[in-house]
């Protein structure tokens, strides 16, 4: 058994991690630490965790218990990544970051950028792992498969919505369930630091088209849907972009191309490292829908394919089982 | 006082026109007519609606009854405004139809389509309006003004997000709770038949870049919040859109347009006939947000408005006092 | 014009008392203090009230402006409340407090307790008033006019469901969307101040038989049911409770009693200074269903209500209109 | 492996039988029979169940094809029941029925009551099931274990909320998003056939006292709290209470027994099959609080737990493992 330390693990994709090693065959709980909450339960500080009883530890603690090849989570923020990264990877732990703190500057450095669907090979060799976020792993879901129809592409239009645990659980007005019942908020106006890290992986697959990216809050805990518009600069069809991804996505265990025109159910994908992929053709427009769990494929559910990757596991360890979809 | 009926008053819309009506100065409630729930009190059939005690009454009844001069909502459908329409004008009545069964014809037949913020003057004087609906309602807010610029959009994406009475109350698995908590749905793919009316209404208005519509349902009553990215074919500013907006909707007293970069609510439209409209620009791309109540200015309060024309009322009677925002 | 002050202007109850004081037609809205957020617009703090452009101002600003014969509003908790309130009824102003500074100890000083359906005469003529709370309000809109059947009652159990702007706007995890969404959650299992202030009010209206409450977070933004059950000692009967409701209420404009056996419906009320009280008996056991806005009549409309009163003005200006349920 | 069909497999707790019996490891799906939706795959009647391709299949399918040592759970309602029960158990099948066709004859006929920790030893040996419903088991769990306190408790009062999955997949107005969303519902005023069931059950445990039941429904999908308060007779404390439930549970895999005072949180039960009790006691009453999911213990996983006995397999079969609370 491999123990899988978490580091900063207040928030929700930190318990969506817990839920997921807690239940993975050959990985082990080790170190919860929380500089909010040290001495807490998990069943107290995530009450829908009723029966982990680990008690969360001091900022600290992980670093300190640490041995070579465990694995740590970090999920506090970029700040605390860049702080505990290069200590942790030098006493020989492999390092998952949730935050952002690496993912715009992968290529330079050492971390390798955690999206397996298309860096699947590097990320089995690394010790550093920048784990995408959840709006820009449904972006790429949609846009990586279409390099060979790049230059068809005039312009792309990113219009996604997403459940307010993207958001976290630091209690903040906006998150509050008497505000965000009842409206789609959109935000990022001015623009949107994941929109700068859709345009640097998109660039990186060959996709040079402009791209507007806008985010929504939808009054929903858990789940993304991104609306993906291909403006066409000579004609794209339907036809071509499914054709793409059904070869693309063939050997990918989580991700289902839907070949008949329906649209993605969210609730079918809550809990699971799934995407669900769609495509559909209107006056010359091609429209890619997009959907995931913010807090699965878009956060601790990617982050585990990752773990499973680094350890040479099998890519599907730890989640149901799952067949593809017609 | 003016009478005005309502046949097929048994739907959101038609609750809403109830309420407004009731609380209109200058008007009073006369028929309420619904096929399927006639001689229930309509506070038995609208639980929110306590205060309203005339019952419903058979199908006919608003026929039999009307009198010359009376305005008559149509709130059941196209076929039963094609049905009724033509009786109930020949009667005298004015009558403010709900329903598409007049909208896509409007320029040809007797109709005037019921968007004031461009047919005011015509409006005033008709004898049928073919009210339009509120997908078409938040795009037309957001193209209408921009006949001037329209050499300089190449495309129009349209990612409109409604709140669930926007399907009506007949039911349905795709309307119950269980199905519209937790999900954000997109449908229409293969095409949708507002997407229709907004082009015709769009060319109309001399906005002829090609329009791709998706509409989706989000988990909430009502409200509706229509993102509409204007791609452009030459430079297109943020300071360009919001002038043409300023002037266009200055003497208008529902429409506010944000002078600051700030995103629509829609709690704030909810029960009013007001729009919101701000505007973005990020990327090249030039973010109309368009917002209103599905059931508001996407519907009842919209026919109010054009009641209110016709009968050569102040516009606003009968909406609660709102002052501009900033 | 009168001019109305609120004291602590930042969270949900003040929305609406300033949203009611921007439409009454005899008051008008005077210093908005808050200590979080002075300097800014209203629309900017609340922003389903875009059309209330006032700033916010720093704390102080309402004691050193307030003139005689002004209303005070504290809505900023006890603590400010017991700070505030023997300065400015020092300089002369009418003071409305919706905390529960002045609830427990309304018999022995000089407060008044804002229930008006009890007391009313005292109200009228008060400077100081305690507005009471709104399960308290609900709970003895239940009780107190059943004093003439009160040896007959030998247990009461109030099990209450309130919407999560009862627990305010200060931000706090169990506040947030993704923890109440899903959830129906039961708290003050060791007691409730609440239930004291119940207790209390319910003896001084001549009810002894033991209490038992149990309040409850739901997912909704506002609306509080609560279900109040009586134990009999001796027979007690449907009928019994309803002609007492009916002969207590009669001229009370916001109480309606339901006559046929329906339950309440919140959206009703939302928005509303309106009560419903429905009764029904089942295995000997009679069962008051009592239903408010917990920020109308359980907050900021009992405030509104208990001005009117201190004011002379007529006791439902500044609401809607509304004519009984029957 | 054992065969299990679903007859009557079109609603919500038909679609969590589907999910539990895909997932088992001893049992596979059989036919999955369906009156209004034949040869439509599952995954487009349910589509949170994407990854199951069995087609429904015309009325009559699944007493023609079932053997001997079959499973058929009936989930059609309680006409199919009483129409299908017979025919089935005369060719050998064991059959499991959600409704309530058998449950309250179920001492006078063939059936046992389905409800494990009470009638383990029977449901081993048995070949028809009455099933309870969701309001029924969750008020059993708090009353059974109580027998030895009978004597001391005068009345009992059962204040339940539920989510809207418990009303069916039928459309109906009352379970459209509009009708649900904001309100808490209550209803069965003038009594309800789950009041007669707990009645009865209650009996044939002991419990004498009256027992008033109210059930509400609330905005959620699933989820069931039962608020059950026990008013003394003789002095009845927290403690007592607890002891037994302690003893009682002690052997039972999906109750869990909150020692310390906190309230059961719904989404930790949604989609388990287990049940949360928590006691607490103020002014001389013990109040319990009762959690379950209604699709779950409520329904579908607690036919999942009584099919495990009945082919005497371990109790907790396909069911993720869970540990207990402390």
């Amino acid at each position: 058994m491999i123990t899988a330390h978490v580091v900063g693990a207040s928030g929700y994709a930190a318990a969506e991690l817990i839920r997921l090693i807690d239940r993975h065959p050959s990985v082990a709980l080790g170190v919860l630490e929380s500089r909010s909450q040290p001495g807490i339960p998990v069943a107290d500080v995530f009450p829908w965790l009723p029966h982990v009883h680990v008690e969360l530890e001091e900022r600290g603690t992980a670093l300190a218990r640490v041995r070579s090849d465990d694995v740590v989570f970090l999920a506090g923020g970029h700040e605390l990544a860049r702080e505990q990264a290069p200590a942790l990877l030098a006493k020989g732990a492999r390092v998952i970051d949730l935050s952002d703190a690496f993912r715009l500057e992968v290529n330079a450095g050492e971390a390798v950028y955690g999206f397996p669907e298309r860096y699947r090979a590097q990320i089995a060799g690394a010790r550093l792992i920048a784990n995408p976020g959840c709006y820009v792993t449904a972006a790429l879901l949609a846009l990586v498969p279409l390099e060979p129809l790049a230059d068809r592409i005039a312009q792309v239009v990113i219009d996604a919505k997403s459940g307010i645990t993207g958001a976290g659980r630091t209690p903040a007005v906006t998150s509050m369930f008497a505000e965000v019942d009842g409206d789609v908020r959109a935000y990022g106006l001015a623009g949107h630091r994941h929109g700068a890290e859709i345009v640097q992986e998109s660039r990186a697959a060959g996709i040079n088209a402009p791209i507007v990216f806008s985010p929504h809050v939808v009054p929903l805990k858990s789940g993304l849907l991104a609306d993906v518009y291909l403006i066409p600069r000579s004609p794209l069809s339907r036809g071509d972009v499914l054709a793409l991804y059904e070869r693309f996505y063939a050997a990918n265990p989580f991700v289902t191309v839907f070949r008949n025109l329906r649209a993605p159910h969210l609730p079918a994908l809550v809990g699971t490292n799934d995407a669900h992929l769609a495509v559909a053709e209107r006056d010359g427009v091609v429209h890619v829908l997009s959907a995931i769990d913010n807090l699965g494929k878009g956060a601790a559910g990617q982050a585990i394919q990752n773990m499973n990757l680094v350890l040479g596991l099998p890519e599907e360890q730890g989640f149901d089982a799952r067949t593809t979809v017609g």
